[in-house]
C-alpha cells in the first residue's frame, strides 16, 4: 500500500476520469473511493484508460473503495461491492472499507445512487437495526471471494474497534480516520497500530476540504497556521507537505486530492524529508480535537465519536 | 433509580457492613457495587442487618452490580451473577451492568475471587476474543430470568454504545462513566440521553478518588478549584454539593462515598438548589478531557476509550 494516494472525495464527473488519468500519469498508484463520492464510473473510466496506454498495469495500482450506510445488511453488502466494482470495471478492489459505523435504511441504486444520507423528501434515513458483526461477516466473504484484497473500517473509534477484533475471522487490516493536527488523535493512532492495523488519514489539511461546502467550522487554515509555516519554511517544504510528512513519517497513509501538476507534485514528493521531535512536539500543540467530518453534525443521534 | 446513590468502590472490608448500615439509616437507597470491589458479602451484610432491622424493606432499595472483564463468556455471565446475588444474600440486583468492554482471560472465583486485571505472576490477563454481542446476549437472559431487573453498560464509548442498540434486544437501560468537570464528556451524555440511556456518573469529584491510590496523575483537587469554589460559596453549598449538583441537575444519577456522617449527609442533600446557566458555562472551561479510570493506563492494548 502505497504512502501517498490521491484521494476522489469531491472530484467532480466531469473532470474525474481526466483527473486520475492524469494522477496515473503523475505516478499516483493509489485511488481512495467510495460510493457516497459519486464518481466510481469516471474514476475506473481513467483507470482503464491509463492502463490501455501502457501507463499503468492493474496489479501497479492499489484501488480502495467504500461501503456506504446504506448497504449494511449482509446481502447487501455484496450487491453493493459487485455494483462498485463493475462501475470502476475492475475485478476486484485491494482495499474496501466500511464508510462508517453507522447503519440506515436501504435505498435500491435503481432508485437512487448514491444513496446519501437523505430521503426522496429530504429527511435523514432512519437507522436499520444492522450490527457491525453482520456487515463485518459480509466484509469477510468479499475477501473469500476474492472480490477484494483486504477490508477495513473507517470513522470507528477505540472502543468499537476493540470489539470489532474479538469476533472478526479477518481483523480490520486499515482503519481511515480524520487526522490533522487540529485533530490528532494520538490514543486512537496508537492502539490500532499496536494492533497491527494500518492508519490512515482523510482530511490531512484540515478544514481546507470543508471550506467549499461552508463546513470548516471558522477554524483559519492549517495552510496560514504559523507553527506549521515555520515548520515548512525551516525544511524548504510548503505547508502542504509538512502536513503529509506528519502523518507518512509515522506509517500512516495519506490521500490527498490536487488537480493541477505542480500540487500533485508536491503532495506525492512530500517523504523525502524528516520532520524533528521538536516539529511534532510543535503540532502537538495544535491539536483541539476539531473534527469537520462527524456524523452528529447531521442528527446527535449520530454521535459515533462520542 | 434514585439521584444521589453510595459507591462502594473502595469501602474496606472490615467496616462494608457497618458502613452500608450507617448510609441505609442516613437515608441512602441506592448502593453500586461491583464483583471487583471486593466487598459485596459484608456489603450485604449491611444490607440484610438494615432490612432485619426494619429500617427499610428490600423493595426501597436499588442495588446495582457489575459484571467483571474476566466473566463475559455467555456461561461465566450467569455463574458469576448467581455468586455476586449468594454474597450479597439477595434474590435480584436493581441492575446489573458490564463493567468494562473489555474480556479477559477467565479465572475461576474458586482459584482467585475477585480476579482483578493480573494473573497469579502479577502479569495482566490475556484478552479473550469474547465480543460484548455475546456478552450483552447473556445479560439479557439474567433479565428473563429475574435475576436482575435492569441492564447497562460502563466504560462504553458513543460508537460502542450505538453498535450495541443494533443487536440489543433489551437495550442498555443504564451507562455509568467517569465523569466530572475535568472529564465532562457532554457528547457522549448527549448521545445517551437522546436514545433513553439513564447516565450515572463516576467519580464525581475527579481526581479525590484516586489520590490515595497514587493515580491522580497530579491534578489539583476540584475541591480547590476556584470557579467550583466560587460557585460553592455564591450558593451556600460545598465544593462536593456543587459538583454532584452539575450532574444531578441534568438526570445524571451520582454514588459519592463518605464514611463520617456530615459528609454522608452533605452528599445526600445536594439537590435542593439549582446551579445557574452562567455556573455550567464556567465550569464547562474546566473540562481537559482528563481520565482518572483508563485501561489504557495498564496496557495500551485497552484504549477502549481512543
Amino acid at each position: 500500500m502505497p504512502l501517498v494516494g490521491f484521494g476522489l472525495w469531491k472530484v467532480p464527473n466531469d473532470t474525474c476520469a481526466d483527473v486520475v488519468y492524469n494522477a496515473i500519469k503523475m505516478g499516483y498508484r493509489l485511488f481512495d473511493g467510495a460510493c457516497d463520492y459519486g464518481n466510481e464510473k469516471e474514476a475506473g473510466e481513467g483507470v482503464r484508460r491509463a492502463i490501455a496506454d501502457g501507463l499503468v498495469k492493474r496489479e501497479d495500482l492499489f484501488i480502495t473503495s467504500k461501503l456506504w450506510n446504506t448497504f449494511h445488511a449482509h446481502d447487501h453488502v455484496k450487491q453493493l461491492a459487485k455494483k462498485q466494482l463493475q462501475d470502476w470495471g475492475l475485478d476486484y478492489f485491494d482495499l474496501f472499507l466500511v464508510h462508517f459505523p453507522i447503519a440506515i435504511q436501504y435505498v435500491s441504486p435503481d432508485h437512487r445512487y448514491p444513496p446519501t444520507w437523505w430521503d426522496d423528501n429530504g429527511k435523514l434515513l432512519p437507522p436499520v437495526n444492522v450490527p457491525m458483526q453482520e456487515t463485518w461477516g459480509a466484509m469477510e466473504e468479499l475477501v473469500d471471494e476474492g472480490l477484494v484484497h483486504n477490508i477495513g473500517v473507517s470513522n470507528v473509534c477505540g472502543g468499537l474497534l476493540l470489539d470489532m477484533f474479538r469476533y472478526a475471522r479477518i481483523r480490520p487490516q486499515v482503519l481511515q480516520v480524520e487526522l490533522h493536527p487540529y485533530n490528532s488523535q494520538e490514543a486512537l493512532i496508537r492502539v490500532a497500530q499496536l494492533h497491527g492495523v494500518v492508519v490512515t488519514g482523510y482530511s490531512q489539511f484540515g478544514p481546507m476540504g470543508y471550506v467549499e461546502i461552508g463546513a470548516d467550522k471558522n477554524t483559519g487554515l492549517l495552510f496560514d497556521n504559523p507553527v506549521i509555516k515555520g515548520i515548512a519554511l525551516a525544511h524548504g517544504k510548503t505547508p502542504a507537505q509538512v502536513l503529509l510528512r506528519w502523518l507518512t513519517q509515522r506509517n500512516i497513509t495519506v490521500m490527498p486530492k490536487a488537480t493541477r501538476d505542480d500540487l500533485l507534485e508536491e503532495n506525492l514528493k512530500s517523504t523525502d524529508f524528516a520532520l524533528t521531535v521538536r516539529d511534532f512536539k510543535q503540532i502537538a500543540t495544535l491539536n483541539m480535537n476539531r473534527r469537520f467530518n462527524d456524523p452528529a453534525d447531521l442528527d446527535q443521534h449520530f454521535s459515533i465519536f462520542a
